[in-house]
């Protein structure tokens, strides 16, 4: 019997619950053993809930209990889930995770910690919701050397982005619609303004280039900024404009990783990745692209993932998974300013100023745009270069061209 | 220290044997063990190969070699191949493949030998080429009820298709552009007629639902048949004609299973995967829909796949991978019959004649149509009623509808 227990009954915990019990029957018989929720924690009580023999309230109940094999963290945040995570990996307990925030900003001191007590700490879930993609990096995906992972990792901001895209809807009708859809937080910061997906591409750069790269080190930016005037002159060339996540192999061992909205072509198959879902294109010297597709949310698909992790740990609770990395350093991010690409460029000039700058612009044109305001692309240059070219003109919007 | 014995130096092998020197420093690091190349198997002499001290041309010499640990079959088909990798599992070696025409003909009595010898018998590479298909449909995804799996599973067919839609070009001369690239053989047949992708639904099949399916019970439709008239009506109304293999799980054990064109709706991320890629979507009880995107073919992506098998053996020689399924039987697969679907119609008839038979049918047009051609789309129904309906008509085309 592998006895499990899960820290907080919110939409992944009680998915993770659900999941366990539809799915029961096939879970032990590929698990070959029994595996059983025994406890889930949460200071609220659910006096009718189907699981309601198993609700404590005390995380130490847990922790001293010798038969809890597996201990899964939904609670979120870095305080409390990173105070049960520590004493659950030092009891001895296996930690199966969907909080992002904890493996960015603690993945490393975490793994060290579960290697040091014979233990495993998965967190499939914290990536990409149900989409499988940590395990296939570690394992599918071993025989390459990774040069680059690209990911539209934030379901919130893809859903508000198509909308804008194929609806015509404003940033701030589309994140009204998103809230009212329980697509968005109230506070939608950590969602629009990037902070989620930057934690994500946090963990897969660690996990493709094997050092700790923390969300303080990766420059972000979201989705405020963007306008119908971007979506349509991005339409009129055959972009759409999405957030990404990326990070890069650079030379001795550096890592290049940001978060940015960017123009990508028509024919990427990123630029189809539409509403909530989310996609990872992982590039490696043998296989190429490959990419993951999937709902990057949402009880059920984060909870597959989950217990994907529960199954994994309790097939052999003593196998050291090995998804260890190494520590950071403060030297480790180099700047997305060694990154050549083309740019889209709006702003209020005369096609001619601008073309005196960028004597190889490509002009872009939108039905409705009021006079005075002129988009293009650049040339391939580095962020620098435009910059100092852009310099005094009244810039509406900037954007990297995937 | 691990051996590995490549049997076949072909595309596939030599990539695998390129993976391995060219990667060998990270393949080490992650089996933290050596994994070394100590045979390849090939009737052909390779004096100027990097490998040249590695070329046997008598299997018993690896078969009877204690050292060696992991066999890569490569070689393809299902005779020779059959006859290696029975005598390989046989002598204790655990046994690597991309032969997917072995894997689905052979794969349910080749994974009892493999267990009952207490080896390995795995094929990641058979399906979807470098795409991790197999592996996260084992762990990634053991959480869910896996319901059904759509593939575009043949590169080949799907660059035919391809530069059909987007060059215009015919069946024959898309055929002929195929091989002149080297993505199509010469004599076409496996890949144009389905029989490849039949291979490949049948091991995911397997893999999905537990028991064998033989490339004998799925029936197999391929793509010569498809013309640029049916491209245009398809385009028409935002479709893509794209070879799919099917499998859905049916009620009281049963499985359907078929390889035919398909009209694919334009926002479903299937009809966006061009050229010689593939993709594989997957629908879980959990997950709900995931998808997997990339290079189906091709030396290096294929080897990528073999070779992260060779890292899971090497880490573990002796642990049971449980990709084990059960026997198939001559009832397992059902007809496709009991799966109703809208259709796609095009024949020599009047509408006035059409609507007598579909009164809710929707006309499709396209440019250039002789007269009396009409083609139009059905409301779901099963495939007999629709037959049943044009029974008489001089039906030119019939696809299902995705």
């Amino acid at each position: 019997m592998v006895n499990v227990a899960i820290l907080g009954f919110g939409t992944v915990g009680s998915g993770v619950a659900e999941v366990l019990t539809t799915n029961g029957g096939l879970i032990d018989q590929r698990v070959a053993d029994l595996v059983r929720l025994k406890y889930i924690l949460d200071v609220r009580d659910f006096p009718d809930s189907p699981y309601k023999d198993c609700f404590v309230k005390d995380f130490s109940i847990i922790e001293n209990d010798p038969q809890v094999d597996i201990v899964v963290e939904t609670i979120g945040g870095a305080t409390v889930a990173l105070d049960f995570t520590t004493r659950a990996l030092k009891a001895g307990k296996s930690v199966v995770s969907s909080n992002k925030e904890l493996v960015a900003t603690h993945g490393y001191d975490l793994l060290q910690l579960a290697r040091a007590n014979g233990v495993n700490y998965l967190f499939e879930a914290s990536v990409g919701g149900g989409i499988p993609i940590l395990r296939p990096l570690i394992s599918c995906l071993a025989a390459n050397e990774l040069s680059q992972v690209t990911g539209i990792l934030n379901g919130t901001t893809n859903y508000i982005l198509t909308r804008m895209i194929k609806a015509g809807l404003t940033f701030d009708q589309a994140l009204k619609e998103a809230q009212a859809n329980g697509y968005a937080e109230r506070d939608p910061s950590a969602d629009v303004d990037g902070h989620d997906a930057c934690r994500k591409i946090c963990i897969l750069a660690a996990l493709s280039f094997g050092q700790h790269v923390y969300p303080d080190q990766v420059p972000t930016q979201g989705i405020r900024d963007i306008t119908l005037a971007d979506v349509a002159y991005a339409d009129s060339c055959g972009y759409k404009i999405k957030l990404l996540g990326r990070c890069l192999r650079q030379p001795e061992g550096k890592v290049c990783a940001f978060v940015a909205p960017h123009l990508v072509p028509g024919d990427n198959p990123l630029s189809d990745v539409e509403d909530v879902f989310n996609a990872i294109a992982v590039t490696g010297n043998a296989i190429g692209d490959v990419m993951f597709y999937g709902r990057g949310a949402g009880k059920l698909p984060t909870a597959s993932a989950v217990v994907a992790d529960i199954i994994d740990i309790a097939k052999d609770l003593k196998k050291d998974r090995r998804n260890q990395w190494g520590p950071g350093s403060p030297d480790l991010v180099v700047s997305s300013d060694i990154l050549s690409s083309r740019w889209y460029v709006r702003v209020n000039a005369s096609l001619a100023d601008a073309r005196a700058l960028f004597s190889d612009l490509q002009p872009l044109a939108r039905g409705g745009a009021p006079a005075g305001e002129i988009a293009f692309l650049t040339r391939e240059m580095h962020e620098p270069e435009v910059r100092q070219r852009l310099a005094g003109l009244d810039v509406q919007s900037l954007l990297r061209v995937l």
